[in-house]
């Protein structure tokens, strides 16, 4: 069985996530807290229903694989298949209204990142890859209403050419911020924001780098296969394995995915 | 002849203004230099592109009315009716692929802002307003395919429950920064990116302040009515009109604009 036969079910598991989640997302609520406990927090809301959703539909459909969820933590660690989820990543672009946000449906095949799906609800995107190949569905003028195309990364040269993303620098532990600080100073442009959005424009080669510090497994095990699949290289900043999370370097070209790796372990 | 009266026209210009923008958005195109000054400038050929077809359908239908905008420059600016236009405001989004950047239309009446509208051709949302009354147009799961609503902004008691946003804070000029940075310590949140979008998200009730500085008068012309029309406060850091540009504080609640200005001008 390849990671291929789960693809139907993967968009099943993106479409209940969708419909759990988009009913609170813009919703209006009062941030106040005037109850002194009892606030409503769409945010916890929404990924609570949309992973309870989501663990569920895993169950009835594959019980013996396991799940690891941010909010539901982990259950069935061991087994052959184990998914990992996390259904809003970038809860504060969420709370904000911004639809940066995302829904990331992991697979583990023996430990291994095997499939990964990135879905945006309100933009009705999906990012999707097996490590081999990646794909974007969705619309676009040039696409038309339903259209999919292969995701691919762009070549970059040097870190003088690149564009960088981070979710925020100062999500950047204190220990580590001035390599990342002296990573950014060589770099063309930097955009700040994104999480996993940042990781989709990489595989889709409008970005060159995306440097975090920092992830959970469930930040970054769904996007491994969508950026190894278009072609990019991802790891921790000492180049070892990223899927446990940490601090991570993703790159579209592997020039610039070795320049930054210099950067963030020299000396300083 | 009121403002109310362009509404139609307005739409149209958001409509061509689209349609010449949304091939270059995420085209694949090679960034690298190779002869020496013949590099295709996506962002560069959209904006152009859509400023003269607005311009084209502005001089057709009111060949009265003046025009400023980002690539063309000024004409007729002593008219009575003066349209401002910034095709692509968040450049440094769209070359990234990220949907945070915006076309701009707005109108001055003798001077003053009176009509603004900011469109995102990507996620297919209109925000507008005539500095009475505000809307959005688009797509939500609550509100269904081509829904409008009502823009208001959301109460906020003080800096220390507010969500700020600026596009970065490199952007403000370093005189005037560590004013910022000492704003930015006092808040809840702090989301960068999103230019335009941040007036429309603060619009929409989801974030409390946007702060930034350096801006042009077709940054900001077409966001006024926008968000005077929700509710919410926009002027010049020393509390001046907003309408030439500069440095911009805009705030959904009347105290906590208060409490930005104090620290802005505050004696550091």
């Amino acid at each position: 069985m390849t990671a291929v036969d789960f693809l139907p079910f993967v968009d099943r598991l993106a479409q209940i996530s969708g419909e759990a989640i988009m009913p609170f997302f813009r919703a209006a609520f009062a941030m106040e807290d005037k109850s002194g406990g009892g606030v409503f927090d769409p945010v916890t809301e929404a990924d609570r229903a949309a992973e309870a959703a989501m663990r569920r539909l895993i169950k009835e459909s594959f019980p013996n694989h396991g799940v690891i969820g941010e909010e539901f933590g982990a259950w069935g660690e061991m087994s052959e298949y184990v998914w990992v989820l996390d259904p809003i990543d970038g809860t504060k672009s969420f709370i904000s209204g911004l639809p940066l946000w995302g829904t990331l449906i992991g697979l583990l095949h023996q430990g291994s990142p095997c499939y990964g799906l990135m879905h945006q609800p309100f933009t009705r995107e999906k990012f999707y890859g097996d490590g081999a190949e990646a794909h974007w569905s969705g619309r676009g003028a040039r696409h038309g209403e339903n259209a999919t195309r292969r995701l691919l990364t762009r070549a970059c040269a040097g870190l003088d050419r690149a564009t960088l993303m981070t979710t925020s620098p100062k999500l950047i532990p204190e220990a580590l911020r001035p390599r990342y600080e002296a990573l950014e100073a060589k770099t063309r442009l930097v955009r700040y924001g994104g999480d996993c959005y940042a990781y989709c424009m990489l595989a889709a080669g409008h970005v060159d780098l995306v440097v975090e510090a920092g992830l959970n497994a469930y930040d970054i095990v769904a996007l491994i296969p969508i950026v190894r699949g278009a072609g990019g290289v991802v790891t921790t900043w000492d180049g070892g394995d990223p899927s446990k999370g940490g601090a991570i370097v993703a790159a579209g070209d592997r020039r610039t995915h070795e320049q930054a790796l210099e950067v963030l372990n020299a000396d300083l």
